[in-house]
């Protein structure tokens, strides 16, 4: 029999294209490989305890002064399925559970069961306290994924006839899940790996050993060929001078041997460390100190490159602080706190765009800070945190087009903006009440009081989130209600903020009155927000972002932001100036990774004070690395313009360099762009793109034509062909 | 120098009774041995997880289906203590923790610290996942104990220049505790204590061994002098019959054993039975089988005797079935759930107000069933279980006159409150949504459907006790709020349901028009809540609960309220001959302990059959032992009059004995008393008593003095004294 094609094979290549964006839309749901699955947020609640819970303080446990939530500790699974055969299916599970095929239970604790042939439902109802109920099931046809559903209520009850009752339908989430991929693989004894690393040099003398690691580094000091009976101390330093100061350093480690026969000795707690100060007893011998390196196995997919070498080496640390900073997590920094702070992994997830493109460590990250409900404080007790939170969803949702985090997580998205609207003012603007942390930023004398401006913009761009979502989750009364508080609240902000005088939004109101103070915090974020006219927009960048009587930014939490917003206006010669200055700064000191804060003007080791102790400071935080996603998405110029990059924009920009090189990666493969004064070339996987860019001459390239409008030339870049433009730099 | 009393004597023992009372009203406040503390209602979910989840159906695993919460794995606990000279303090913690003095971490996990003299704070943050955060702290004056105060959130941030901020004031609650008061009893290695026991007889034969204990038990099987390998399959059975058939019976247990020398072997898990059916393999032999009796170590206080030797079998089978089913908590039966079921512990706990006056096991299981916010279905998922929750507080108030509870679970009781209102229609009125259970009780052809009367009536009931504990907190607009809500429902109760052709309260409105039927449920609860007036206890008596032509309750669980409607009705007559019908009854089918379930009409083993099984009804159900209760509160006739027997009542009556004797437990000692047709004695350890009792002639007793009033005679009841009342019997 042939079959006639009943379509076009124009039509036939639409479908096959409709295809292929649904499936990249919804692709995490879509996995045909058995994996552990759990409730969704579960484990990642549970391991960021655990990681959250390994700082110490100079030997004391440093544990977080938030809510930690829990696993529910009994959750039931279920998949319904269609065999056109029985098969084996090999069952692993951690926790105490019961198996059910089609409501009735198999007796004991299988570890196998045949599937029937046929419609069928398999079920398992898992208890666990210690750690997160997880299943693995995996036969020829059925395998444990995303696609199963999960409950922490099931509310199946029997009545005295017998009669089975099940009304727990609403209550379903499809499961969560990472990369446990084998029986085996059980979630709950995860670790990452580690790989041995030697010391660049050791100053060995009579009982003292202080070791340089050559770079900042993480993980297990080993103790090599060590001998006798004694307590061992060591001190860490991110700096020679901590780890020689063995009062004032942050991070020690006190352990006693009994080493009868020479051996070595690991050590169970992780450090943040480049030097190591090891002191040890006159009976205690050690001939040399090593150490497992302790990382993520996330791959480096978005590289960078230019003409400029001090650039170049501002990428390369940047990519390492990024390294050391992706664990289970986003952390902010590897030395002090280790823990995930909603602010801090923001800009993680916006420099793993740019990086890693790693989607699990980003919801994984989102999960964590999320935690369960009740909402009893903001997220890290911090108001602005709170924000970062809903707007790392709306990025995400764009650089990657993943539903499946929203799908999950949409009523905890409902219920902490809730939590946030039901702390409004009579005035229906945010403030600070009793246990709201409004941080901002590290400045001295920034005035928290009142209705802060820039809480209220982070606040509106939730409340597109929220739309936003309401709408994929295609809840219509929620997209409106959250649409008209977005509209509502940025009307006040220009209402209440916007100084014509001073040309800019002024940073609060205090009984309801504009103070005079401008800020740079609310007046950068409306830049690359596109809240500003483009009037406003000049205006700001005059009178704000490039006036020096405005209070500078020391940290590079905020110049992230503040080098965006000069980015977006087009202002990248400037910012390069400016990345070379400051990191550059930083590499002048001899910074190997960068830092939380950094004020020029400082002298010395007052560069690693801060929280009034002399070594608080951490130098290697997460927040130090921004140039990735600067040179990223503002020099190569790459960015989605729609969800999972099925759209997105290649606008390369020199900013006074002679060339720029790089990788973007994408949820399916990387663009590739290089650009000089004379020639572009794109190449990309997947999506379709828009190169643009300005030429003093009309452009040529084989195989595209050329727009032109507004100033920019334009060409459509397909997915898989190599493009060289040939043009004439302004 | 001398110091005058500024006081008086009679003022000085004023202020000394005023003490007292305080005391006995805030005694679980005071307390002042070291005992092991936690964040209240976190130890008993986590218990409560332990016990839920040990239920097996024929050898499968068989949890809740209800949310199980879980602790707080993260808790800072301190307490602010003066002392005259310094002190070493002993320090057991249950998890990982810091121990702060006046905010300053001592390095590492210190088991014994020096506390300073002067005043000082101590602090311990405790991360614990897989059990509950826990600490211990006992030197000479500072002991742990519910004085100390715990978070989950302690909100304690520093900012950049090292200034630390804790703004968790409002979040403090006073700790948890219950009985662990040496370091060495850690509260997570709880176990209820065994007793070796013996069987009365075993039917020995080739590799099958059928045991009779005797009675109705629970414990461990104990297998002994085993040897060879091979497969021993153990039928349990509270029925001989459950226990023979290998098929039909609800727990099984299959073990392998390996026992080349000779043994004894103690099974794993715990089970409810009379009989054990030991069946095994031809490798292997068994010599006998014995059991280890697991019981929670409570007091039986209460007793009661009389001149009826079946209605004194009935009370102590009644004793009996209630120290089965109280353990880690009150639960519901001991074979199949082993839950903690709200409805049912509602009478464990008026039971245990008569028999053992064990506080701790009552508010366990409180916490237990409430768990944690949010609050995402009725307790057990069956609304009338939430309702028989706060009512449960009532009465425990009113017995024990503890407010701790209440000042720890004030806001879960808001909470709680708050979803129950909001699942109100639009009439104001409770009906089943999706995912409710409305139960009331096991029986046939019961409508659930519309708003049903009896529902209201229990939340009407809830919002009184909301308002009472509103008040106990000085949360004064809760308090009218709850009263105003309360008031309403009970006008629209008679509004809507009170039928005057019928003379009672019928059963629902469905689509807002009043039904026809009839049921006992509002009706008898109507007369003890005293919401009727006096004639409308008349219809009802008359025209429900005498009236056969209403449906008949075949539950001991409904039986006990039906009975303590007739009760407080003054029918004390009637209801003692229903007792020993109904209880009787199930003596005279050999009953070792009381069921769930008793339809005197069924047969031979139909009495074994529930749920569409052949053995599915328990055989010993906690609910079946209610004549505890009534005999006590309305026989001996005891019950406070103010919370926590401040004042109470003794109002004896023989209800056609010839005389009644026992002793009911008060919170500080026991009132005992006798009663006969001539001769009325008592005694009380403390509170003030009113005996009242009716007699043909003026009643005489050395001490007191009578007053007359509505056909009754009353007299004080002191403290510590003996009376004996010569009168005579109407």
């Amino acid at each position: 029999m042939t079959v006639k094609l009943p379509i076009s094979l124009k039509k036939y290549l639409i479908a096959l294209v409709t295809l292929w964006l649904a499936f990249g839309a919804d692709v995490a749901q879509a996995q045909s490989k058995a994996t552990w699955i759990w409730y969704p947020g579960d484990y990642e609640i549970w391991l960021s305890n655990k990681m959250q819970n390994r700082r110490t303080e100079r030997g004391s446990f440093f544990p977080p002064f938030w809510k930690l939530d829990s696993h529910y500790v009994l959750i039931d699974f279920h998949k319904d399925f269609e065999l056109a055969a029985p098969e084996e299916a090999e069952i692993a599970v951690e926790g105490q559970y019961n198996l059910k095929l089609d409501g009735k239970a198999i007796s004991g604790y299988p570890k196998q069961i045949t599937l029937p042939a046929g419609k069928h439902r398999i079920s398992l109802k898992v208890y666990n306290q210690g750690s997160v109920p997880a299943v693995f099931v995996k036969s020829a046809h059925l395998v444990s994924d995303t696609s199963w559903r999960v409950t922490f209520e099931d509310k199946e009850w029997i009545d005295a006839s017998g009669k089975t009752s099940d009304i727990s339908a609403t209550q379903y989430l499809s499961a969560g899940a990472w990369n446990f991929n084998e029986a085996s693989a059980q979630p709950s004894t995860f670790r990452l790996p580690t790989v041995a690393q030697q010391a660049v040099s050791q100053d060995k003398q009579k009982h003292f050993i202080l070791v340089d690691f050559g770079k900042e580094t993480f993980g297990y000091i080993k103790l090599q060929g060590v001998k006798g009976k004694g307590r061992v101390t060591l001190y860490y330093g991110e700096s020679k001078e901590e780890a020689l100061d063995t009062q004032g350093g942050e991070l020690l480690d006190r352990i006693d041997v009994d080493q009868p026969q020479i051996g070595d000795i690991t050590l169970d707690g992780s450090r943040a460390f480049r030097y190591v100060n090891v002191q040890y007893d006159d009976a205690v011998d050690i001939d040399k100190v090593s150490m497992l390196y302790e990382y993520a196995p996330v791959q480096q997919r978005g590289s960078f490159s230019c003409s400029d070498d001090q650039i170049n080496k501002i990428w390369q640390v940047s990519a390492y602080t990024m390294q050391l900073n992706t664990r289970e997590f986003f952390i902010d920094g590897i030395k002090r706190d280790r823990w995930v702070w909603s602010g801090d992994a923001y800009q993680s997830y916006l420099m793993n765009y740019y990086l890693y493109f790693d989607s699990p460590t980003v919801t994984r990250t989102l999960a964590a800070l999320r935690g369960k409900d009740p909402v009893t404080s903001h997220v890290n007790t911090i108001m602005d945190y709170t924000f970062y939170w809903f707007i790392g969803i709306y990025d995400y949702y764009q650089y990657t087009g993943d539903k499946t985090f929203i799908q999950q997580f949409y009523p905890r998205m409902q219920s902490l903006m809730n939590y946030c609207l039901s702390r409004r003012n009579k005035d229906g603007m945010m403030e600070g009440l009793t246990g709201d942390w409004v941080f901002i930023d590290w400045a001295d004398g920034l005035s928290k009081q009142g209705e802060v401006s820039f809480e209220q913009l982070l606040l509106a761009r939730s409340l597109e989130t929220m739309a936003l979502c309401a709408n994929i989750m295609h809840d219509g009364k929620g997209a409106i209600l959250y649409n008209a508080a977005a509209k509502d609240l940025k009307a006040k902000l220009f209402a209440y903020y916007w100084n014509p005088q001073k040309h800019a939004l002024v940073h609060s109101r205090i009984n309801g009155k504009p103070t005079d103070n401008v800020t740079r915090y609310a007046n950068m974020f409306s830049i690359f927000f596109n809240y500003f006219t483009k009037v406003q927009k000049q205006d700001v960048k005059k009178y704000v972002l490039l006036n020096n009587s405005i209070p500078k930014i020391t940290t590079p939490y905020m110049r992230f932001y503040e080098l965006e917003a000069l980015c977006a206006m087009g202002e990248q010669n400037y910012v390069l100036q400016q990345m070379k200055d400051y990191w550059g700064g930083m590499l002048n000191l001899g910074a190997t990774s960068f830092w939380e804060e950094y004020n020029p003007d400082k002298k010395g080791a007052e560069h690693y004070a801060m929280y009034g102790r002399p070594f608080g400071k951490s130098l290697c935080h997460a927040w130090g690395a921004s140039p990735i996603y600067l040179l990223g998405k503002y020099y190569l110029g790459v960015k989605p313009t729609a969800p999972g990059y099925a759209h997105y924009l290649i606008e390369p920009q020199l900013g006074g360099l002679q060339w720029v090189q790089g990788a973007v990666p994408t949820p399916a493969g990387d663009i590739q762009v290089y650009c000089n004064r004379k020639q572009i070339k794109v190449n990309a996987a997947n999506g379709m793109g828009t190169l643009r860019f300005k030429s003093k001459a009309k452009p040529v390239c084989k195989g595209a034509t050329f727009n032109f409008a507004n100033g920019y030339y334009e060409m459509t870049v397909q997915p898989g062909k190599n493009y060289t433009v040939n043009y004439s730099a302004l």
